[in-house]
């Protein structure tokens, strides 16, 4: 009854649709969570909002708010609320004050707390629409309410809450979704067990700012301007930044438990380097197009390491917490309310660029920006003071995406006038006056084309049209969510205990937290000021590398992390050295794990390696296809060979497979790879070969008591493994000790034994084979690390 | 007599030394042209420099003058020019005074004509000698007469002039050192006929200006800061620039034969970049080791193409040509007068850093400067009006060695404080103050340390000191010029009839100078201003791309550019879309020249290609090895494998080279490919292959009238080309007709006859095997540029 004299109320009017329009059908509308702070803040007034936009659409709507207080009081509480909403400034006051009437008339406060409330309110939803003899187009459900509730209130609307066959369903859900991948996972299957992939929306509010939102509808108009630079010849970096200048007081039983890297990199940051970094799909209003794109972006993220991150917390976090959590005097938290992190996409468009991300509470200032800076490839052969900025190339070059606060403080996009000028939406988007004497990231605003919303429009506005529509790519899939955990996690796991730098917050952080790249992974500019912040904490970098003799060769060991880099910096230093000499460097690698840490070393820190000049051989193989996942090779292709640029030529991998069949004695594999070193390497003298040893005591593919490869002419030999699969081929104990180096590299407790036998034994190959390594005229060094040398 | 007068009234004074410690020995100093413009306006000056400050040294000096004049008037002419040399304003006017006076007394006049003049000239010396008892210690004759000139003073000097054993020669010789490689030989062979090579002085007198002659001392003595950042990683750009006001008016004689390459570039600006790339040898004051890394940087450069340099000319040029050589006014001149050139190093240290070098006539200002600019690695967490120039690692970072003129007006060394603070020598070099209102180089001048020299002091005064001090390493070699020459000749071949940019000269210029970095070459910014200047010129954007038949099927054509970029992305497309249904992409690619332009474009412009999905297979190959230039595979590989990422395992070389032969019938080669073929691509079908024309009609390695491969069951062949190298592998035709897509690209004047003939004959494999080309279910598409169809 109430509906249809709202809807009598429209017809007179004449302002609203006629019952004709109105057949689209009825749409109900829960919140859950209705007299929460977001609801208040944000999420009623994204509802009437939705309203006054759709009142003519042909759609009818109710408004249902829920939560667990009872029917009276809940009623009270969110009628305060929906009596304050505000009018939007561009809508005529008139029109507003009816709508938001009708707005008031169609809500309706009910508690839900019980499986009984649930079915209760079903049954009010069909009944009314029954009475009014409306068609149900669909429900929308909004969880504005923790976590941990959301799986039984999930579980009350799937039994209870769905509506007819050719409705549609929607839940709306807020973050945090999860902490990390596992328990992103579980909560991901739980709600999977209630609702369809389609029926949920997982909110992340950035996506809502206009300014982000407009990311992908850019790089769409503009395409005929970015082909062409949009890519790593063009690009050099790309900042994405969300600074605060508030901290955590209040919030620190959320906050503790988070953290800045869960709380805004995860989600914010991550989804506006994707709208960046994906291809761009040829049809961007798709939203199936746009996650696909989406997810394959994710897939060319490079993982992170630890070095990937610089980490602060303000200095009164620690006794906020204290006091908020009631914590003891001398709890340290992990915490970090500042994170910066470098990340790079290996895709073959965004190859070496830089994407730094950044955010921090207690900052100098509120901004958030996504920041595109573009190489200088001019010169400007006229002085400065002649250049101009609309035609010289000599200026800087950059598309910002602004969003909000700071300097502009008003959502924003900004394209240098030597780029070019932009195709912006008529009607939605306009230039900008009248700020051409403020500056901003080092030039003046007259140097940008500047362009803003028509309508500033809050996210939460922004997103529950794009609910009303459907448009899923402004919200969060479970693939999407779990690709970007899958991403993160490892991160927030590797820097669990890492040390943090402390900073005083606002102005005062000066340069403490300025951070600068250096050979793929980032560093606090300046040195930590030990002294003021933090006197008693010890640091990884006061344990050293050891250096000492086992075996009577020189032993290099330390921590397996600082182990491997030294490892990876002497095989350059020797690289570069014999390339200077040669003109090449002749490497034989060994298969096995411990040298994958190695590879990936090698290939993202090691920008000056000769590798142009560098030959790869294999140590030893194992008869398979070279595609198979078991294969050296393989793994040595994975891991390294695709990251550097070594020529085809270069590449040397054991001829264990001929006429399609593996290791056959007649194929002649071993004597076909016998003549390629013969024929490339001077003397068949390797300049570096780097060996593993098995927990037998064996190395390459030499096995105790092997028949082939421990002594004799022959130089690449096949043998047999205890293990699977049998079948091996490998370079002879004679050839590798032709090699003017020998690394031996030994990792993990698993590998103590064997270690702590070979510093007893002497030469004794064919009961480890390890053993029989001495370099006729080359030198022989280990690289074990503690946990191998100390158990 | 005279000169013991001199001696006399030295020790008379007590200023000058006594007569023990003038036993270092005497020298002779001979300037040949001593009346004319360079010596009046340095060299006498320089040499009066040289007397004031190695008078005290223990030699004693007589200075001659000569030249072509009679006795009298030569007199005349060069006491005017003496008497009017200057005091140095770091020195007493009173002994100054005195100083010049012997200077005058010491210095004679010579006409030096025939060949008896030189004979009498080295009897007078000898006669000085012995009547003053005097030590002969060496000889300088210093060369300022035109190149024409050169060989028979230098015959002379050699047959008549010789110091008598135990004394040394010195000849200085001023550019121009010939034109191009050759005639540089010629001049240098000519040269060492008459001169040991440590007996001559090349004077390029920018190696005398204080800034750029401190380059190196600067590296040695900063070491310590510049050992991590003077490479690749941390340079971005490397600018060495020389900007005139003047234009060449009155000069236009010597300067139509040079133009502004061969007149600064080729020399001084090189000079500047050896000294910036050079490795630097342990001891930077040998300069022995100095001239050995010099040489090595040389080699170390990438070659210069046509593209590697813009060039632009004076408008007013043509008229000075006309008016002062007396040519027709239809004349048109291709001298530039302004260049700018993009320079590659490819040593480990420097590969990818651009070099620009730059100089022109009528610009906007006169400056000369090397400027190396650092990439900017940090972001600053602060916002910028915070940032102080010490601490902010985000303002520029850079380092300037001033030549001169410009807003500072003096010789200086620049280096952003937030760099470091450069070590310089006390003494020679002091800290420039009360400049910091100045901006520069994008920044004021209080970012920078700013460090002049204590005395200023013209080029010529430093090198005729360092001719006395026999620093060789301040002068070009013989090896080095001709390294120059080697470097810069290509370059001016190529570009002899290239077009030139048009200037106004001045201010005007604008930015019709500014050029741009665009993959590896060089372009203006600015479209040429065609209505202006060239309102005849055809532009090819004025052309479209041709879509229609040919020989029945379809056709694609357009300008080369325009249509090799269509082509690139009808390959992309059809890759996309191929690896979307089937999981790969099977790509087999011709050889020869066509390609190379379209892999370029591949490897540079398609980022979104699935190369890690794709197979790359060879239609056709030479029988020599996979690392050979000629080798088909080894062109593919440079071009576009080195670039992108398509997996080891998927690419597919011929097997040309089995058991170290090439195409051996017995090693069953093409029986091998066949194989790979059959186990790797779905019934042996391609997803595309891409073929070329021969003028002659072949395509792949199918030749007219060829015994294999035109018919027949055999998928893989062995041909005979009409052409070295005569033996080939090549796809056959049947297999090249199950393809599912088949491209033939032309390109080229040169392709134009057998085209046309193509567009007439039907399937007459046999004499023009292209025609044999008729995919039985796939498409064929032909990719003909406008001048092999239109001539």
């Amino acid at each position: 009854k109430m509906l249809q004299r709202v809807l009598c109320t429209v017809l007179f009017m004449g302002v609203l649709p006629s019952l004709a329009e109105v057949s689209q059908g009825h749409i109900s509308v829960v919140l859950l969570g209705a007299t929460g702070d977001l609801a208040k803040k944000y999420l009623w007034q994204g509802l009437f909002q939705l309203y006054i936009d759709q009142v003519s659409s042909g759609h009818s709507f109710t408004f249902h708010g829920a939560a667990l207080t009872a029917l009276e009081p809940g009623q009270r509480l969110m009628f305060d609320v929906l009596k304050k909403l505000a009018c939007p400034p561009d809508e005529s006051p008139n029109r507003c004050a009816v709508l938001k009437d009708q707005f008031l008339k169609l809500s309706q406060y009910h508690q839900l707390k019980t499986a009984e409330n649930y079915t209760v309110l079903n049954r009010e939803i069909e009944t009314l629409l029954r009475q009014e003899g409306l068609k149900e187009a669909g429900r929308i459900f909004y969880f504005s309410v923790p976590p941990f509730a959301y799986t039984e209130i999930a579980r009350h609307i799937n039994s209870s809450c769905r509506p007819p066959p050719g409705a549609w369903l929607r839940v709306v859900l807020e973050k945090p979704f999860g902490h990390d991948l596992e328990s992103a996972q579980q909560l991901a299957a739980e709600l999977t067990s209630f609702f369809k992939e389609e029926e949920m929306y997982r909110v992340d509010h950035y996506l809502g700012k206009q300014a982000v939102a407009h990311i992908l509808p850019f790089r769409d108009q503009n395409r005929q301007f970015l082909d062409p630079i949009w890519n790593h010849h063009h690009v050099e970096r790309v900042e994405i930044v969300l600074k605060e200048t508030v901290d955590a007081k209040g919030r620190t039983s959320f906050y503790e438990q988070y953290g800045v890297i869960r709380d805004v990199l995860q989600n914010h940051l991550t989804e506006a380097l994707m709208f960046l970094t994906m291809e761009l799909p040829a049809n961007v209003s798709r939203a199936e197009e746009v996650l696909q794109s989406k997810l394959q972006a994710f897939q060319s993220l490079r993982g992170l390491e630890k070095n990937s991150a610089v980490l602060g917390q303000y200095q009164a976090y620690a006794s906020q917490v204290q006091e908020e959590l009631q914590k003891a005097q001398d709890y340290i938290s992990t915490t970090p309310t500042f994170a910066g992190v470098l990340i790079h996409s290996d895709s073959l468009r965004w190859e070496g660029v830089p994407f730094l991300l950044t955010s921090g509470k207690a900052l100098d200032e509120r901004v958030g920006y996504v920041r595109v800076l573009f190489k200088n490839r001019a010169y400007c052969t006229q002085r400065e003071t002649l250049r101009d900025a609309e035609h010289s190339q000599c200026k800087a070059k950059q598309i910002i995406f602004y969003i909000g606060h700071g300097v502009l403080n008003m959502p924003a996009v900004l394209v240098s006038r030597n780029l070019f000028r932009p195709v912006m939406p008529e009607g939605s988007w306009r230039e900008a006056v009248g700020l051409s004497d403020r500056h901003i990231f080092g030039q003046p605003l007259s140097d940008y084309y500047v362009y803003s919303p028509v309508k500033e429009r809050d996210a939460y506005s922004v997103l529950i049209s794009n609910i009303y529509y459907a448009r899923k790519d402004f919200f969060i899939t479970t693939e999407n969510l779990l690709a970007s955990w899958g991403f993160w996690t490892p991160l927030l796991d590797s820097i669990s205990h890492q040390p943090l730098r402390l900073y005083p917050g606002g102005v005062e952080n000066q340069h403490l937290l300025d951070f600068e790249m250096v050979s793929g992974a980032v560093a606090f500019t300046l040195a930590e000021p030990v002294e003021l912040l933090n006197p008693n904490r010890l640091m990884p970098s006061d344990y050293r590398t050891i250096q000492s003799k086992f075996r009577q060769s020189p032993l290099v060991s330390a921590w397996s992390e600082e182990l491997i880099s030294h490892l990876a910096s002497d095989i350059e230093k020797i690289a570069s050295q014999t390339v200077a000499q040669s003109g090449q460097f002749h490497l034989a690698l060994s298969g096995g794990s411990s040298p994958v840490v190695l590879f990936q070393r090698l290939a993202r820190h090691h920008y000056a390696f000769p590798w142009k000049h560098t030959h790869i051989w294999l140590v030893d193989e194992r008869c398979v296809p070279l595609t198979d996942t078991e294969s050296n090779f393989f793994s040595l292709h994975n891991h390294l060979l695709q990251n550097v640029r070594v020529p085809y030529f270069n590449v040397h991998p054991m001829p264990v497979h001929l006429n399609q069949r593996l290791c056959v004695e007649e194929d002649g594999g071993t004597e076909l790879y016998a003549k390629e070193i013969m024929a490339l390497v001077a003397n068949a003298s390797f300049d570096l070969v780097l060996l593993g040893v098995g927990t037998d005591g064996h190395t390459a593919s030499l096995f105790p008591r092997s028949e082939n490869g421990l002594e004799g002419a022959q130089t690449v030999v096949l043998t047999e493994s205890p293990v699977k699969p049998h079948q091996r081929m490998s370079l002879s104990l004679p050839l590798i000790n032709k090699a003017r180096q020998v690394f031996v590299l030994v990792l993990g407790k698993g590998k103590h034994d064997i270690t702590t036998l070979l510093s007893r034994v002497g030469h004794e190959p064919r009961k480890w084979p390890i053993s029989g390594v001495s370099p006729s005229s080359g030198q022989l060094v280990w690289y074990v690390d503690y946990e191998a040398l100390l158990g």
